[in-house]
């Protein structure tokens, strides 16, 4: 177990970074945040910031250095960033192996594949003649991703007509891709869980999302499924963060399908949006258990202890603060963000309703 | 309302400044500490920074300069402090007037008195001839305590033989002073609420603590009294607070007598560790509460959610952080300490009870 007085090294300067520095100091730890922003929401609520490429190799090295274990707000950090901080000798958790499969959205979905874990049908794109060969066995509609560097509904495009198809090829700028066909589901949800370094599971109860411009919307625990659903969702995450021998928190999102089937989409390998209302409607928040389970520690307690929506706000959203803080129902985090651009994550507010 | 993005100042690095920072911080405000100490708890969370004395005006100013409201985890600032950080026209919450009140035992009684709250017997005492007059009045056994600077047992003397007060004299140091009855009481109990800059008042259920060295060891909420107590407990606090134009969280510490009879002992004008169970225990903790007051929002529920027991680690019990980080009925809070001195709060455990 890292011991309290113990130094957190985060990557990443966001709002995620941001809560879980909170949660860090919570427990007594210091948190040293890396990122390549300048006056970044995270650096101002942590002892010590690095603010440096996260292709800037002595940075890093002195990073590593000066923490106790190296975490992650951001997974989309090179490969030779977490080589290097690898390279320290410190503990690095997640492992820079479960980092590289979520990059990359083709060997995910061939680790969900893998797993015997359903996904939809998907199919690698490098070029016009393999999106041809893709779109035969997959048939429009279908979306076109980029395997790396896609969030929040970026690097995606639709194709409705296989005839037009190599358009979309020069809109993701023939970057390597991997074409997945649309599957018509009932519901979104995910799976937030952790696993500690001992092996030892615990997850939050299933919740759904709803997307609005392909950014998450409002999350709502529980999901509306049936108790079987939700165990097999429980299960394929578990058993992907035992095959990636992941330590820390870990989101998987599904689509379910109207006849039940479970398919998964993405995983992502560190604290999710989707997880934001487990603030403050349970004892142990995703970001404390994150923080635990990085440090060694014990998992918290997941119960949920009363049924909550969390619902994002976007850009111009935050306007209604002055609203928000005067309900009492309603439990506000805000990040703290300088300009409220469009698209942007500026905070979100979590309302609890007695169950 | 001061808009998130504003950055709150406050004096005092300790763990309460610490509490409050990360509070501020997920409402989306900046937190500017000024503290004479190096590598404060408080400074670890906090945007910025200000090392320098509380006599260090021209520091103080520029402290005042760079923040858009200013408030205290440390009442006992000096006078002229607060004086000039009011002459730069940023708001200050609460108000010099009721820190002075609070700095001064004397003062504070008589305020109690003033408002008809009771409180054990009381007499000023400046030298042997007012010793000699104030323990005609009052009779040993009873206790001399400096008028100022006195926290946490420290600055009081207890005198059992009116024959050898004198000796106690020399103990304080002869400093200005104030002998107060000893009084059999049933139990300790404390209010902390909070009044907002519109005079709207909140109120946490009363609780009850118990002490150990003359520090607060354990906090239990409810109290174990009647609701007509407790009601007249919020009643003389809610009083005491109008009277002072309080913003902020306020601690009022009062004896329960065998009789039912409440007197009031002191007032802290600050958020305060028998109030740290709201943490746990309610949605919006005294530090968020605090941080909603004097950044002029309106006041956030105070419901208590279940029964909480808090139980402080001072000094060498923080070893047992471990046992306590295992345990899933305890919320665990560590204060990033550097060392374990003898007497120091290095954290607290809350324990919830589902009532």
């Amino acid at each position: 177990m890292i011991a309290p007085g113990a130094t957190i090294g985060i990557l990443g300067g966001g709002q995620l970074g941001r809560m879980l520095a909170v949660s860090a100091a919570e427990l007594g730890f210091d948190v040293h945040i890396f990122t390549p922003e300048e006056d970044s929401s995270a650096a101002r609520v942590a002892a010590r910031a690095t603010v440096a490429a996260y292709e800037d190799e002595a940075a890093l090295a002195a990073f590593a250095e000066a923490v106790d274990v190296v975490t992650f707000e951001f997974e989309n950090v090179p490969a030779r960033a977490a080589e290097i901080l690898a390279a320290s000798g410190k503990p690095v958790r997640p492992n820079p192996g479960a980092l590289a499969v979520a990059q990359d959205r083709l060997i995910e979905k061939r680790r969900f594949h893998d797993l015997g874990i359903g996904t939809a049908p998907f199919a690698p794109v490098d070029d016009e003649t393999s999106l041809a060969e893709a779109l035969r066995r997959i048939s429009a509609p279908a979306i076109l991703k980029t395997r790396r560097l896609g969030y929040d509904g970026k690097g995606q495009v639709r194709i409705l007509d296989a005839a037009v198809a190599n358009a979309a090829l020069d809109e993701i700028e023939r970057a390597p891709a991997i074409l997945e066909g649309m599957v018509s589901f009932a519901r979104e949800i995910s799976v937030v869980a952790a696993r500690g370094v001992d092996g030892a599971f615990a997850a939050y109860d299933v919740c759904e999302n709803t997307h609005r411009n392909g950014i998450l919307d409002v999350t709502r625990a529980p999901a509306n499924i049936s108790a079987s659903i939700a165990a097999q969702a429980i299960e394929s995450a578990h058993q992907l963060m035992a095959a990636l021998d992941y330590v820390g928190v870990l989101a998987v999102e599904y689509f379910v399908m109207p006849d039940g089937a479970l398919l998964a989409n993405e995983f992502a390998p560190r604290v999710h949006n989707s997880g934001h209302w487990t603030q403050d409607a349970c004892a142990c928040s995703q970001f404390e258990q994150h923080i635990r389970a990085v440090a060694g520690w014990p998992l918290g307690a997941t119960a949920r202890l009363a049924d909550a929506e969390m619902t994002n706000l976007i850009g111009d959203d935050v306007v209604r603060w002055r609203d928000l803080a005067a309900d009492p129902a309603v439990r506000l985090h805000l990040y703290g963000k300088r300009e409220a651009r469009l698209g942007r994550k500026m905070g979100h507010a979590t309302r609890l309703i007695k169950s």
